[in-house]
């Protein structure tokens, strides 16, 4: 079960002006089921995207990335799970071009106004005529429809929102994410959807995205395996009637950027919660380093660790495999002698070994919690880096081992 | 179960003249198990080791790479379950200290012509009072109750052992190995040791262990963790008669080299085969690379991706997530459209996408079976590489919840 994550609350999730939602019943993998979802944008809105570094990226990877870069104004995202039209090859990429020419033909645009998004199983061919005889039957929706309307493999639908101040005006932002398992973003999560209001220029919104992105999604893991159709989007409508913000240095760039920033965490953080499989959510935070990158190689050590993971699951202060992990992180001249390794605010081990005054109940209490914070001090810099993720469980490898039937 | 080993056949394990076994009962973790194993060497013997490149490696680590280093010949090298002596800083060192200084005492040797060795967990005091005690209670054992001496996890022992000529003499080289879980070796496996009456030079014989271990231990991968504690040691006693091999192209050091190779495969293999939960074994060959390093890391990627793995154990041909795992190995410049992807002798993907002539019955015969090669072809050199490992099962995380308790 999801650790600490509610449903969420559909009257607290803002509708975005500029930003129209639908979804649709296309049976791409099963019958009565919304498995398409549509974002129509207003005219003005403005879009930018970060995309997984997985080679074997997806066909619609391939068209979003295509398509953005044309420089056309963006009018529609098409989503569908239960296939993620990935490793599908020169096929896959016309399938998906043809849904999203029949999309443009209804609203009256260029094919390279609309983008498409895939997620589900990966190599088998997507039933392109089914989401494209779909798409005129979709219904108005709000964002809790549309965060249910992406789920593969998650429990819960995952979606939040923010109002703030810029620049004197009342600014929404409002996002959903999906993902569960193959989580470990390189450049953005499985799938993030995230609009604003805002007007926000081009160059900006590119900045914010690729700096949410790194503060976010992937700061994320839940088993290492980095998707073939990561896609973290940003849209900003422009209707709020803010000064467009033009720059990050512009006035409302940074109040802009925390809110947007504060909904990708609770969103990044949503599916660590929601791992498959998860008992525990962990955060892993490690600092002193020389620089960020080395303080995120240690985290990602512990958190993509089997055996961490495995040990969280049983609740077993087995504190030696986070020491291996730490020292197998690739960190060359790392001095162990001189770290220090809590859990949540007990001193477990320091000077190479274990804490003289540690208590193996102490380590037991915080083990028991369902929410665990690793922390390690490399006392060698000044740098940090948070990464979550969760436990590895039976039904981790259940849910893996079924996922096809 | 193991996948495909059997219990070593006492009557093939063949004794190396120069080289004394002895196991003792400890009681390091538990009573009435032997859990200390002495290998005495007689003097002419030379030794060399490669040993984990975790930065927490353990107090016996760093006192072999010394001992080892002083340059004095080892006499002796002392193992123990039960409990790893890791994370144990200056205390950990010194009692691994005293437990090589008794056993020089007795021997009439230096205590750096000693070599410590300890495996189990981590972070907790090692019991070297009752180590020390039990040392004089060793009994006579061959190489098959040593191999069992030196598991943990292990379900089976692993050991084997060759004859072979060279520079007309019969030279017999035979080993043992341990370990089943955090296996993924940087220059080594948990705990190897390999021992040869041939007479080889120390630098040939240094020359040797690493050429070794990089076509054996360091081609296999459980969980993707790397120990504090692997060590992979080869002895040469010189008792066989043969010229001495004094550099890698001596006559002779091809042949001796090829049969040290060939124990070093069988063991690194029989870890995989006995990996924690395994059901079956896979072969994972990178083919058509620019060079070796790319190939092992399009493998490793495999072959540690959880999602592929628990596709294995689900005998499930979700041949997606090794095209995902091939496509975020970190190879920048890989072209997708151009590799090959086997499952044995099916060619399951190409051109980017499935093979239009698989058959999804094809590739369930395949992973029906408990034995599995994956090979890819990444069409853009002549270099290959190899990497064995096994599937990841429920009894997995049991094993690695359970493993302190």
């Amino acid at each position: 079960m999801p650790v600490n994550l509610q449903q969420p609350d559909r009257s607290r999730l803002f509708p975005v002006p500029g930003v129209t939602l639908a979804v649709a019943e296309a049976g791409v993998k099963q019958a009565k089921r919304r498995d398409v979802l549509v974002l129509e944008l207003a005219p003005a809105c403005r879009v930018a995207g970060v995309f997984t570094r997985n080679r074997f990226c997806a066909a619609p990877v391939i068209l979003s990335r295509a398509h953005l870069a044309s420089g056309q104004p963006i009018r529609a995202l098409v989503v569908n799970t239960g296939n993620a039209n990935a490793g599908t090859g020169e096929d896959g990429r016309q399938r998906a071009r043809a849904i999203c020419a029949a999309l443009a033909e209804e609203l009256g645009v260029n094919v390279e106004q609309v983008l498409p998004f895939s997620t589900g199983v990966i190599l088998e061919p997507l039933p392109a005529d089914r989401i494209i005889a779909a798409l005129p039957t979709r219904q108005h929706a709000d964002w809790l429809d549309a965060a249910e309307a992406i789920m593969t493999t998650d429990i819960m639908p995952k979606a939040t929102s923010r109002q703030v101040m810029v620049n004197g005006k009342t600014v929404t932002v409002t996002g959903i994410a999906k993902g569960a398992g193959m989580i470990h973003p390189n450049m953005a999560t499985m799938l993030g959807f995230i609009a604003t209001d805002a007007d926000v220029g081009q160059q900006a919104l590119q900045q914010m995205v690729r700096d949410v992105a790194d503060q976010s999604f992937n700061c994320v893991t839940v088993d290492g395996d980095t998707s073939t159709n990561d896609s973290f989007l940003l849209i900003a409508s422009g209707q709020a009637g803010n000064a467009t913000i033009d720059a990050d240095s512009a006035a409302g760039y940074a109040e802009l950027h925390d809110a947007v920033r504060d909904v990708a965490i609770e969103l990044a953080q949503a599916i660590a919660r929601d791992g498959e499989g998860a008992t525990k959510f962990m955060t892993v935070t490690v600092e002193g380093g020389h620089d960020r990158a080395e303080c995120k190689q240690v985290a990602y050590a512990i958190a993509r660790s089997p055996l961490v993971k495995t040990a969280f699951f049983a609740s077993d202060p087995n504190l030696g495999r986070l020491l291996a992990a730490i020292g197998y992180a690739g960190i060359d001249d790392l001095d162990v002698d001189r770290l220090d390794l809590y859990l949540d605010d007990v001193l477990v081990a320091t000077g190479g070994g274990r804490n003289p005054a540690y208590r193996e109940e102490d380590g037991q209490r915080v083990m028991n919690q369902p929410e665990i914070t690793v922390r390690v001090k490399l006392n060698r810099g000044e740098a940090s880096a948070t990464v979550w993720t969760c436990d590895f469980s039976y039904d981790y490898v259940r849910i893996n081992a079924d996922y096809r039937s």
